[in-house]
């Protein structure tokens, strides 16, 4: 979104014009807020859309419904499809940033920093079984169709992964995890969990997957652990 | 497709008729064959469509495109797109159990089982690294539409992994892994493997996938092993 820049006019030398031109910077500042307000609600109804029907399922007509808005207005703010998709999967990550990376990194470095990370990570899962995970389907939706959407996607994916594995590593240098501890295999093993407690819970609705993700935790630390 | 029974007319008892009857019997026999020659083609077809775009991507209209075939041609042997789909579940779950369930068979009970099992379905999901798997982007495509085709997905999942299990199961009995372990968990444990791979090579287009995949398995049975 191109957000235009508030008013320069406003000339302080003059009284009548000062208060118009500070009304003037007012209005500017209350439109800039609206239109941030605005862009805020079309993600927010973007990600509830794209969560079940996936990024392939959004369009802009779909969105203007929800929010009971004109189509042009929300092309106000997303001039495509595409910078929408790109636009929610960022929004996504942030999200889960937020979560689960941010609230993970207040516990002590080594293991209880990485049990925070997947403790975390199983939660939001969890949560998402009944409207899907973005990172999940849009793997299936965009693995063979190149462009921008599908390389944001493998940005943020890849950028998380490297968070692990770099969790895993502070858990070797702290002396939690033996030193032949390979992150990149520890990260690929939990990697695994996550989508089969994903595909356990959402689609074949099979309730042990939760505690099966979890020993599958354990066992894995238990096997790697000082 | 329901085939229609061959001829009954035929009467040995009079030379001419029964000429007449034995070649409507060849014609019948060899339109049975044509018949099913036709749905092979039309299965293989699909296939072959339904592996990158999802089987929500196949549609009656480009099976008959790619075949030179007329849309009520298709309709002979598919009544609706429903029908063909769920085909092309049961279809790949043939082909599935061809090439990595009864070849395993063949390895002896227990362990050696297990290990082919593992190894075929990687050198399976290896194979369908350009193609996509069915039942992993049907997993995502079918997670939350209820039907009939959902429902032949999740009992060809559900068999499989009952199959894993069994392998993992044997394998206790003949006393190649621990007594305490676990079939469900390790059979959750192996699919997050295949999962994880699938997600890499696939998405990310990593190429360790393959070997985390079976670095994994053996750090699996390393820690259950007798």
């Amino acid at each position: 979104m191109t957000l235009a820049a508030p008013s320069q006019s406003a000339k302080p030398e003059e009284g009548r014009r000062t208060r118009v031109a500070s009304s003037a910077g007012v209005r500017a500042v209350r439109a800039l807020h609206k239109g941030q307000q605005t862009r805020a609600a079309i993600l927010d109804a973007a990600l509830a859309l794209a969560a079940p029907v996936g990024l392939e399922g959004l369009s802009i007509g779909a969105i203007a419904e929800v929010l009971g808005m004109s189509k042009s207005g929300v092309f106000a703010h997303f001039g495509s499809r595409e910078d929408l998709q790109i636009a929610v999967v960022r929004e996504y990550h942030q999200r889960f940033e937020r979560d689960v990376f941010y609230p993970a990194l207040k516990q002590p470095r080594g293991l209880p920093r990485l049990r925070a990370l997947f403790d975390l990570w199983v939660r939001q899962t969890a949560l998402e079984i009944d409207s899907g995970c973005v990172y999940i389907s849009g793997a299936v939706e965009f693995d063979d169709r190149p462009g921008p959407v599908r390389d944001e996607l493998v940005q943020t994916v890849n950028t998380w992964q490297a968070a692990m594995r770099r969790a895993v590593q502070i858990a070797v240098a702290q002396g939690h995890l033996r030193p032949e501890a390979d992150p990149h295999q520890i990260a690929f093993e939990i990697h695994g969990l996550i989508l089969a407690l994903h595909y356990d819970a959402r689609f074949l609705r099979n309730p042990q997957g939760l505690q099966h993700a979890r020993q599958g935790f354990e066992n894995l630390l238990a096997s790697h652990h000082c």
